[in-house]
């Protein structure tokens, strides 16, 4: 038994998920709680890169929590995405931006907007709490809605984001643009990943109704270099979707700088993408024009197509 | 198709489900937004006590929301305790302080804390957004703090619905305990209540694991005065569950005086019960001692011996 309460985010963390633990755990601990940051998976490239310019060491890996553990969970609210035995944690918090999905039996604080990232939020609550944010910090936070937002290009990004980067920049004092490239691009080198790598850089598990569909998103800068690899990565999906029995699979190359997605789609229910998107898959792939964001295009498209 | 914003809280709804809607339409209305709060159910004798002794107009009815109609959930997030047709209405925000059982496809605003009284929460969101708190709309979101709060003798109220309650008090120019004591017996009036109608006073479904039940609650100021009547309530209660197919029914007679609640529980999952709270149907009656709230004390506890 810890009095410690346990932060983290999602599972295949991204630099949000991972920074907003920091963010918060750094909070609790300003506002005289005990917390402790913990990633859920490997720290991704993009990420390495904003650690590293901002001089963080990546938080420690937790496998699981404990019946009764006190938790913040943060960038995620669904049970599958999180830490595993989360079913019989103590859930104190959650601070997120995607859509809900959720089932306690006790009341807790629940603080969730429609912004284009976790760390805008946690920005709201430092000042709230009037928690200084130091310059190392600030450019953590930032990177993580530069990351989110791509840049502020998806669909997603509110203009509370942008205020919010602006003021993280200064902060932090760096160029938005410059820095938000060098971030992007970090995240886009895939030279030493295996294809089974690549698909869970960041891969998100999703249900409905008793389907099982997993959607996983990379950004490239140059989607014809990701697409030589299209058998490997087949069969790495392939693999997934027999081993976690899913009944669709969408693997999603973002273009940073055209800003769309070419993807692969695969399992028993693929005729779901054709229908959400109005497309018609082409040996697996098709590219989806204007679709950058996973949260607010691609997930309620197939939720709202799936049968 | 409008641009009208609903807002409301649960059917069969108490004094907090009213207020609440009353003031955050009305908040949303002083930001320049377009809302309108609604009921969804009878207004009871304790809130009619409240919207008279503070000239408030009861809300409309509402029977159920359009497709993409936009709404805010105030003091519930459950799609079962509200608004036939919120699975396909546009949820904007939900302000809530229980248990959270929600599933939607699109991020939105969700602001709970494990306080007393959404009206606590409310508090907070006028000072947020720097909108003057009117006396008689004070001393409104007085009573919803008194009521949810059982006059702050419930373990669901915090320090914080406590000192919210006294500067609404101070706005409002009422003194808390001789108006608290008059609002909470006003809603102890059952004289002219059928035992259907007695049950259905603050009655919430909730499900789990494709389990129904459900628990309503009373206020009372004499309990034997109440369990007189008890063949009546059993036979409404053994229609209910015929009708809505339930696995569990607890009718709680909740002692504002001496802050325990006498119990009717009937249904198959009767024994449910029993295991929750350590005690022994007698006629299919019990007395929880200490137990006066749903929320933090009934639901949990069935909830975890629900098999």
């Amino acid at each position: 038994m810890t009095n410690k309460t346990f932060v983290f985010g999602h599972k295949n963390p991204d630099t949000d998920s991972i920074v907003s633990a920091i963010a918060m755990a750094n909070l609790r601990n300003k506002l005289g709680e005990t917390s402790e940051c913990f990633r859920l998976g490997n720290i991704n490239k993009e990420t390495t890169f904003a650690l590293k310019t901002f001089n963080f060491d990546a938080p420690k890996l937790l496998e699981k929590v404990n019946e009764n553990d006190t938790v913040i969970m943060v960038d995620t609210n669904e049970f599958s995405q999180t830490a595993d035995g989360i079913e019989n944690a103590h859930i104190k918090m959650i601070v997120d931006h995607h859509r809900v999905k959720l089932e306690t039996s006790e009341p807790l604080y629940y603080i969730a907007e429609p912004v284009g990232c976790t760390s805008t939020i946690l920005y709201k609550l430092y000042k709230q709490n009037d928690v200084t944010i130091e310059p190392q910090m600030a450019g953590l936070m930032l990177s993580a809605i530069i990351s989110d937002t791509l840049l502020f290009k998806s669909p997603t990004c509110t203009e509370e984001d942008k205020i919010t980067a602006q003021k993280l920049a200064e902060i932090a004092n760096v160029d938005i643009n410059t820095y938000g490239l060098d971030l992007l691009k970090a995240g886009t080198d895939l030279s030493d990943y295996t294809a089974e790598q690549v698909i869970n850089i960041d891969s998100k598990l999703f249900e409905k109704d008793g389907k099982k569909f997993k959607i996983a998103q990379i950004n490239t800068a140059d989607v014809n270099d990701v697409f030589k690899n299209q058998a490997y990565f087949e069969a790495a999906i392939d693999k997934e979707i027999k081993n976690d029995n899913l009944d669709l699979y969408v693997f999603a190359a973002t273009d940073i700088l055209n800003a769309n997605s070419k993807i692969i789609t695969m399992g028993t229910k693929s005729n779901v993408v054709e229908k959400a998107f109005g497309v018609s898959l082409d040996h697996n792939t098709a590219t989806l024009e204007n679709v950058v964001s996973r949260k607010k295009q691609i997930l309620p498209n197939i939720l709202d197509n799936l049968d």
